[in-house]
């Protein structure tokens, strides 16, 4: 029996590609169906989810019914997250949240458990966890600051459709079957990619991008941290990519940073040795480590390191983080 | 009548991804079809290819067919064009060669017309076109070289699959529809991404992120700049993205810059104002432009511009600079 066994545990937004995951999770961990409850959007409410060898019925946001869990996952829009968080606070609760709505207040920690475990300690009721492109690079921005600050990070991800939610990998499906119709995004996805991962703010930055830059200051707690981020949707269903190059402090050996990467919990390097020679979206499906590759210096610079890393979105990216965070 | 209408040309690797589009860029400038001479490997030496209202036969690469055609666009192994282009070059014909083969030989010019015509002007025989990566790289730093010399670029490349060829495009194809069977890349490129195009050196850069370096020093005269590249194959069949982050000598206004784009030959800017308001692969496709997008300084840096390109990369990327090089 796990440790969380008898903690009655609510997803809310269940029915999303994030919950699908956090079910997925308790269900590894032989969470007590008694204790999980399940929440969505009014046209599920009394839908039955499969559940080990039975079913859960997802039940309506109701007072009445939020009040039955001790801890809330939310992974549902901001306005929804801002609306039921507080109500789950009140009854005693606590809310792990995975959307925007709450990540940069003041009293909201922003945790990645291998990195700021200890910002859980002040917590008022609601958690945070970062945008599912920000756990992997601030993963790999700690791994190296234990040898040497890192002072900068040029940024160009390949972010996955599944990120957007289910409908869009539908929307890919369909394309790829040769219906282009475009309903989820501006434009066909497939075969095709772009630089724009949610609204574009006056600086020319897009708010995706933003986050990561916010984001990773505020679990690091380093406000120098210089991030520089191009954010981009490929087609891909699941499975966030990233392309780093990171200047350090100081000239740190490849074999120290490769040796650093092997020891650090939830990052799996990968190199020559390997039988997969570089990290994949594809290979990360379904995986909860960060994967990391191509680890080399720039040609001209020995203090800027060059890699490259893919991480399953749902897992990492959000539902793994916060059932950690629990844990 | 086009200027080159008297030119015999002939088209080596006409049955290639890039053959095809240079016989449509022919085609385009109306050149005769006597002037026009098609070759390709053994097997499809006698088919037929369609030209306007009529028809090319394919003929073998004997010594005698070379010695028909004044100029040679080479878009085919760098084996065969090594044996090829020497033979064209002492029936006193000119070589325009697509592959690297010759790219890096000191007595080649290697020419993206925009930037470097007058090193035309030393050939002795064959001239090299760069890496369909390298083109819209070079013509974006060299647009900015005239206000601020660009001291060094991280870039993140997007490639579309049909730079590996068309068999890699079938392939794809193939894959969308369910039949994922990998023969052209060593993992499933649909609906995944990987960080290796060409083989990986020692360093533990691949030889197509070494192309960027050196050629577009080359291309430049610059053997100082730096350039930081992560070339990566994602699931698009035609037309290659760039993420890019430069860093200026000096500090140019965002305006300035734009301006400057807009004036440049080959560079067409997408910004707010524009129907699109960023480049995709899916709009370069056929197109000669390279576009440009989401031109924005760092946030920390005002000496540093990002910004996002795609371009078709067998128009500008290979066709079309060939027979620029030949006007």
């Amino acid at each position: 029996m796990n440790s969380l066994a008898s903690i009655k545990i609510g997803i809310i937004g269940a029915t999303g590609a994030v919950g699908v995951e956090t079910l997925k999770l308790l269900s590894e961990i032989n969470h007590p169906l008694d204790n999980i409850f399940l929440f969505a959007s009014e046209r599920s409410v009394g839908k039955r989810i499969k559940y080990k060898n039975s079913e859960i019925e997802i039940l309506e946001t109701s007072d009445e019914n939020l009040k039955k869990i001790d801890v809330g996952f939310i992974s549902v829009s901001s306005e929804v997250s801002e609306l039921l968080a507080p109500k789950i606070v009140s009854n005693g609760g606590i809310v792990i949240d995975d959307g925007s709505a709450f990540r940069m207040k003041k009293d909201v920690p922003l945790v990645v458990p291998e990195i700021n475990q200890q910002d859980l300690d002040s917590h008022l009721g609601i958690i945070s966890i970062p945008n599912c492109t920000t756990t992997p690079l601030v993963m790999v921005v700690d791994a190296i600051n234990q040898m040497s600050t890192v002072e900068k990070v040029v940024v160009s991800t390949y972010q996955a459709v599944s990120g957007t939610g289910k409908e869009a990998v539908l929307e890919l499906e369909n394309q790829q079957n040769g219906n282009v119709e475009t309903k989820i995004y501006d434009y066909q996805i497939a075969n095709n990619v772009f630089p724009h991962v949610d609204d574009f703010l006056e600086d020319g930055f897009t708010k995706e991008e933003h986050k990561m830059i916010n984001e990773t200051r505020k679990i690091l707690h380093d406000n120098n941290i210089e991030i520089i981020p191009t954010c981009v949707r490929v087609p891909v269903k699941v499975g966030h990519s990233e392309s780093l190059c990171l200047t350090l402090k100081d000239d740190i050996s490849i074999n120290k940073i490769n040796e650093t990467f092997r020891k650090y919990q939830g990052i799996k390097l990968l190199d020559n040795k390997s039988v997969t020679p570089y990290p994949m979206p594809l290979l990360s499906e379904g995986k909860k480590d960060v994967f990391v590759g191509r680890v080399r210096k720039s040609i001209n610079n020995a203090r800027e390191i060059n890699l490259w890393l893919s991480c399953d979105n749902l897992i990492k990216g959000a539902a793994l983080n916060a059932l950690q965070i629990l844990e």
